[in-house]
């Protein structure tokens, strides 16, 4: 029979397991909240998040001279053990939970209580010694400590996925380089326009990833802003005087990162605006991987009856049926992430225009939305880049024969011989299935030699490369490459 | 200097101009709301159902007792006129407004009150003989008159689309009948898959279209459910006993539409469901639509470096710069409407998901939406097909001869040589280039005959055709035609 | 040392654990998505969907001669046991990957070769003697198999979800009776509006759920329509004649589901309308549990600072500084699992859009989204008919003395003293804080015996209800309940 | 009978109207866009970009000397008319349109040749003297033209609405000011909380529309780079050596706005990123002003079965049916417009991922969802301010009446009492309907004294407020409207 220990809150008795660390709070939460069987701990920056701020808050307070020295330190160690990855799995409560994460802070408070209890030789459970609310939550309220865990949460999730896009744009960069001489068509509404090199395309992939990483950037600024010391609305009712100042000192010092306290506490009490400016971000992000993945599947198309102007490295085989096909498996997978980050963007918008006064109910649908969609979003950057990017190659003849067919050429006559005049050689070319070079020629327009020169593929894709870093992405790719 | 009447509220005197028809409510209306600039005759058909529903109520009033013979007639007529398209220039209360549809309501009493009052012989503003809100609404709410006026609008707007889609599906079939024998390469996942004819994948757009549309009647079947008798909140406070019935069935007569009163007004009044239904109906045609769209600017995509598998007839000059550019517009224009139908079915969603309590306060906004969005569907339809499917040609001979050439062909030979020897053969194909069949031979697996046999390009698309007519959607495509 | 066997693929060879079911396919798969951490196995419907698929295929396959009666058997057995819940912990691709589903198709093929190779008294990865594909996955693709087992499994899935919106529906049907008698104000727009009883708001939620559940009914039989036997693009390729009748009269039987076989398979197989439907319906469904959540939570708003018109049951303390306080938890976490769904309808609709050709890539997602929105949405609606719903009290002094002092009460006495007096003495009593009543007599409108009879707060909320059914919706919550 | 003259393009030769700016590839356009009937001379700032562009390309043209002065300077001429106003009527293509803006270009084209032409002295159509795209086309194409043309619009669209913006704010910061002792009860989750100023809760919605400007502030910095001289697709294609930055410094010069030439054109061309970000910040700023509004309209709720706590300033009549009853119409209109914007934000998301390789074919549905989402957002903001916050009044004896009967007092009791014996007086307040103090006194917990001191309403709100700027918003609310 399982052992138990009894514990009370202001409905009444309960049993708790006695070898818990969660006690009564959590236990109700737990039965309140039978979601999606997934429970806090499932995000591990979030448990950090919440021990580096009862660790803050414990020295502020101690140092403000509200609590000993003694329970402090307690407090502190078994913080800083959950920081180190330790009694995650006491953190049970549900990622979707009702209470604007009440019940994430109270498993908190009663997982340290009891850590620091038995730290300090106590049993679980015996709070007179130290109590989850009155020593643990001192001058706290979940409204300060659940949003500055959060912050912190996701200033980690941040600094993941800056890396993993980081290693996705020196993918893109390094075949850039590679493909710098390859020259090809490129397109516009999927028509043929004019030639680029296979090097530019790439380069632009790699330009796109590092646009987005500094706007990732600037979004994690807005989350460094924290309203630890606001309490219950903002206030800072019941917090003594200097405490948010500590408590946010205290915890920049232990997480190394430069958090600031917000200007108007209860503005940011109630406000979750940088999480849906976050989401927005993570959103465009996902738009342009996407797009990119988009790209890279139809380029790779074929092998006989597509585009086939790139390969993707074959990572399965792809079919049950079809022998030997070859799925572009790992940009698919990318575009489904993408999918799911912009759905939660509404979740997440939804969520934040449903917050009433001085206070958004729906944090935790926002955080649990967030976070997921950075970490897919990371894994997946990273799994393109490897096992995917990397390995591309490129069917250059083919390429190269594209162009020197293209009709499209004929636009860098227009200087020469006239839109009208091009117009109708075009039309011709279309008609008949003859080259432009050719029609030109026989229509008197241009000489041979004039033609080589207009006409010339690199010359036509890197027309404007010479004395113009603007126009020079492949060196630019370079640069990150080296 | 424009001459003005006074007319006069609870917030006190005005002026409004003397021979508007519009009157004290609709002035204060088109102050508070000067956001888009649109006025609701934008929607004919919304101001056909408030003249519907005034109409029939003015008769129900008459019948059991309580608006007299006269008057009852004269809004009578002021109704037929606005049903027949006149006076809609009067209805001048912006598209996007507050109130939940009460200015414009008021809008609709005022034009209606002012036009019966000159048909009596009287001037406008003497609200004496014939008022607005005591005679023209009379056992009437904003409440159940604006949701049963949208509904009445929505029925027509979903019969234009209906027939927009059909016009749309007929062209697809027409097309899918003259492809019926141009054999290609299906594909799946952009990759080479199987062979299949260009007449299979005409039918399924036809096909899909024909699905959606049995999507659109059932969704339609919810809108023919009214409130109308609920007057406030469905309580039908203020309308004598009866009044319901009478006016639910007034209405079906002049309207010709099979109405039925909801079975809970109170319920009916304040929930929008009908809406979000028809919205996500919507939604689902347009992702539809815009995946055809997606595939015919693919299957065109060339003329030399792209798929080239059709082509859409040109209908302007593709570029400015290009010339002799041609691109896919139509299909464009369709995918955009498509996006803007994605869009309205989020705003419609939030505009749902905030009703409060008894009423639903933001429906001028779903209004707006969805009439928007099945108007410009409708007409991206009827584009679509008249210039853009029904000029569509395919390149027969490319077609075939990547057929012929496509490594694929090894699926079949899967029952015969085993799925672990055709993908050994697949591989030797992609590598050496050359042809299945020549390696399937060589390797002494089949003879020629029995492979001429298995790798017949129309057996391989036709397959399980015969006998069975779900494998004939073609058959099924010129059924719609004839 | 972990022990393992090799296993070959056209990519080379590979160690898999000996003991593993699953094997060179399974294990690639896992290796390319490592995305969210969860396995295929977390949707218990889709593996039981597959191993009916599986079986069913088998079946046919025998029957059709092309299976020999041993394997068949084998095959089945081990078919059967993963229905019966044994071997899900087999299931290890993640929820998440590309290829449009083939990894999990795969996955099922090795697992059930595997435990069929055991049946049959051989050793796991002994292939010749039965093959995942050659023999496991005859006359099948993953592009039939997958979407017919994703159907199964919806169809599993939407019956949860409807019992417990029927569980949420009498809940709200119960309550609906206990408080038949209890008047109170309606509001539109958040403002008083004129009575109502707190037996019409519930039966209210109770018939939006119903229709709901009707809506939710008419979707599934959307997910019935099969494409089995379409193989790879709906052409039927390698499966032999009769084997898709055979194939889906087996699983009908198996299953006990009504499943039919779609007319186009060309069409079925690239369509993902039903899914785009079904999760329209979820979102509508989301939309008004939402709505209902958020008028429970503004209801029961206080103690002392709010409507407090009802009661929530306290099911946890509210807050970790506010001593006492309860908060709406239960609604809370309704509505953002309703924010998901409603998040999750974008993401099916953008994965929707982006099917290409004859297959959609994207349908893991679609089936991820799908059913992690039903099961939350379940799981929400049973929590809050348990722990909410069923425990709600109300304040009925309360609600019945803001009645009798209400302003709204003057809108019933319109028919009498007319709408420009009726607005007089509103805006007398708004002013003075008198009461209607009292002036109305003042100003020698009405007597105080007439004045009775027409605001008795009873009469005004029922006034309908005499003789007509469409107005009880109590008496219909009646008969839920019975 | 129509005059008209005759113009040639690849499809062949067409009428159009002798009198119209306009030639034939305006006139197809027309015909294949009939989408919405409302032209892109609605969008006035979209018709000046335009202008603006193919001026300062004349103007760079004539610099490089490919450009003869005397045309460079009649389209100059044309344009400056164009900034200015005028013609506006003649840019006549749908707002809707496929082809990725080709025909707005093409309408501008022709627009201003025509009229150059005039000023030359030429009839109009006379294009061998002044040719649409020879001449005003020179050096350019739609994929750099288009979206120059519409970031300079945006720029004005944005300025606009930071404007408004600001008018808001202010207006919140006023009332700020105004209610600074005015002392009412907080709330979270919907139930009584801890006491705050009115004061404190207008400040944050003007500390909110603050950081939402700054947000949009740094929106913008990144529609100021611009694609000028990439030509079709980056390369800069027939664009002379020099022309794109001559033609750079020239707009920055016309305009006065510091646009910067992208650092890739290839990326530059293809990326819609600006937009899709701009979206995300516009969404923000609807989710939030959404979230003011709700609460607004809450705060009024009533007036007498409602919140009551404020008064918004009553504009129209709120019911045709409910006499005196006056609705929070302006704050419903900007929520409806907050949901339209969420829902663009949708629609533009899915254009901007549909983009494929070197452009994005969609961005006229793009510009059209942001243009109409700043200019209704611009619009809701000053109605917002002027006939609604400006005008709000609080009912100041109420509010100060709950605070000294709410519960939620006796959380300022945490740190003197505990939170157990603070739990135990709460509820014993809640149960018998007592105040708190009257409890803690009877209970022996504290005398009155110190109560008085502690339970202070001011005191509470204010509590931190003293020698610290984070905590008062309202000085910071003086300070902006000062």
């Amino acid at each position: 029979m399982l052992e138990t220990r009894t514990e009370h809150d202001l409905l009444g008795d309960r049993q708790v397991p006695a070898d818990s660390y969660w006690g009564i709070h959590t236990l109700r939460a737990v039965e309140n909240f039978p979601i999606t069987g997934r429970p806090i701990s499932t995000n591990p920056y979030l448990i950090r998040g919440l021990a580096y701020v009862k660790w803050a808050a414990a020295t502020a307070n101690e140092k403000l001279g509200i609590l000993d020295h003694r329970r402090a330190d307690a407090i502190g160690q078994a913080c800083r053990e959950i920081v180190d990855g330790r009694w995650h799995e006491q953190f049970v409560v549900d990622v979707i939970q009702g209470g604007a994460g009440t019940s994430t802070n109270m498993n908190a408070n009663e997982v340290i209580a009891n850590r620091a209890l038995e730290i300090l030789g106590h049993g679980r459970g015996e709070y007179a010694e130290l109590h989850p609310n009155e020593h643990v939550n001192l001058s706290q309220s979940t409204n300060d400590v659940y949003p500055t865990a959060v912050n912190i949460a996701t200033i980690f999730a941040i600094d993941d996925l800056l890396d993993a896009m980081r290693v996705l744009q020196e993918a893109f960069a390094t075949k850039a380089v590679e493909f710098t001489d390859t020259v090809k068509m490129g397109r516009t509404q999927l028509q043929d326009a004019v030639p680029m090199t296979l090097g530019q395309e790439f380069a632009t992939y790699s330009v796109m990833i590092d646009e987005d990483r500094t706007r990732l950037d600037e979004a994690a600024l807005l989350v460094h802003e924290i309203n630890l010391g606001a309490t219950a609305i903002g206030t800072g009712l019941n917090a003594p005087a200097g405490y948010a100042e500590a408590a946010c000192d205290t915890l920049r010092g232990l997480t190394g990162f430069p958090l600031v306290l917000a200007t108007d506490l209860v503005e940011a009490t109630q406000d979750v605006g940088q999480f849906v400016h976050l989401s927005g971000v993570l959103k465009r992000i996902a738009v342009k991987l996407s797009k990119v993945c988009n790209d890279l599947r139809l380029l790779s198309s074929g092998p006989r009856a597509g585009l086939n102007e790139i390969n993707l490295p074959p990572v399965q085989a792809g079919s049950s049926i079809m022998p030997g096909k070859v799925n572009p498996v790992i940009p698919e997978v990318l575009n489904q992430v993408a999918y799911e980050v912009i759905g939660n963007d509404v979740t997440i918008t939804m969520a934040a225009e449903s917050g009433q006064l001085q206070l958004n109910a729906f944090e935790p649908i926002i955080v649990h939305s967030l976070s997921e969609g950075m970490r897919h979003l990371g894994a997946a950057c990273r799994i393109l880049a490897d096992r995917c990017v990397l390995g591309i190659t490129a069917n250059t003849d083919l390429l190269r024969a594209r162009v020197e067919d293209s009709i499209g050429l004929v636009t860098a006559l227009n200087p020469y011989i006239g839109y009208t005049a091009s117009t109708r050689i075009a039309q011709e070319a279309l008609v008949s299935g003859r080259r432009v070079a050719d029609l030109v020629i026989e229509a008197g327009l241009l000489d041979r030699e004039e033609l080589d020169r207009l006409l010339s593929p690199e010359h036509l894709a890197n027309l404007r490369a010479t004395g113009s870093p603007r126009q020079t992405p492949v060196a630019a790719a370079a640069e990150v490459v080296s």
